[in-house]
């Protein structure tokens, strides 16, 4: 067997384990399973990390460097306005960022024609960000980000979003929410369509 | 010479002709043109488009799909409070956005060594949003993205953004452009150094 034969393979096998660990200890977003599961399955292809979306308040020091950044709350799910006011209110650090993050996916296969085939289906279904980004012997991984997203600093010393906005605002997260998961199902469907 | 010797070369040089009839024209983001000047010079790398990054007011309609987006408003450089806040009390469409985007840059090549050089070039700068999105007979095209940015709602039927937060946000807004403007410097610097 060729050598890259054998090192795909071996990586291969080590980010089904990964994800067969993270599934057994719900360490896995649901709504990605199907598709990590599907591409398990596959011979040429994996799947190295991902995210379904998440709705996220982001504590920033004044510069705003990434090292800095810390959760503050997070929700993979759809929020409720309390939950976000409450959040908002129990914050003493320096900048705080409302985040409606969409899904992200690492995707790794085996060859570059593979790899075409990935960014040909994501632009089938209007997932504009996708991408080759890590080609080393043996493997090529993709990074696929959805389109929808909130980024917003709504709180910074005695300025502060209002309440009857930050409504409006908890409801657009949501929505861009429901639009990211729908993209998720459109890419999963597509997969496995088209991957075998 | 070989034909995807030959494909690269006519590729190039169409790209070359597109850049200067851009700059004397006008049309170029003023930021933007010592890295695609210095790319034209070399015989395996062109631009094929570019944004420095801008800041926008953009009309949406409810289902918010991209076809009926619309720049209400648009700018390449900082904005002031009252800009933003004309344009955003002049709007009578649907749903108003504010945006602050950051770069973004395509840039062909000849080869995948040469994709994987330019990546590795983003990654130490801190540009994490490069990778290969085009993979055609001769060349390479890699879309490159700034990490700052700023997107929220603010305007949608009776609901507004208020001043003094919109004030800040602006505010923000700037900053963030500021940052942005400096990550194109880095990002220059490298490529001239790096890529002859």
């Amino acid at each position: 067997m060729e050598k890259k034969e054998t090192i795909f393979k071996m990586i291969k096998e080590h980010h089904k384990k990964t994800f067969e660990k993270a599934k057994k200890e719900g360490k896995m977003d649901l709504d990605f399973i199907p598709l990590c599961e599907h591409l398990t399955k596959t011979t040429e292809y994996f799947t190295s990390s991902c995210c379904a979306g998440r709705i996220a308040l982001v504590g920033l020091n004044k510069k705003e460097t990434k090292k800095e950044s810390a959760f503050h709350r997070k929700w993979h799910k759809k929020v409720k306005f309390e939950e976000i006011k409450k959040g908002i209110s129990s914050f003493e650090g320096e900048v705080l960022w409302l985040k409606q993050e969409p899904l992200i996916l690492h995707l790794g296969t085996k060859t570059l024609n593979n790899s075409i085939k990935i960014i040909a289906i994501c632009e089938k279904i209007g997932l504009k960000r996708a991408g080759i980004k890590v080609i080393k012997e043996g493997k090529y991984i993709l990074e696929i980000i959805g389109n929808h997203n909130i980024n917003m600093p709504v709180k910074e010393g005695k300025i502060s979003i209002n309440e009857n906005y930050l409504k409006y605002v908890v409801k657009k997260c949501n929505q861009k929410f429901d639009k990211n998961k729908k993209t998720l199902k459109k890419l999963t469907i597509e997969i496995k369509k088209q991957i075998k």
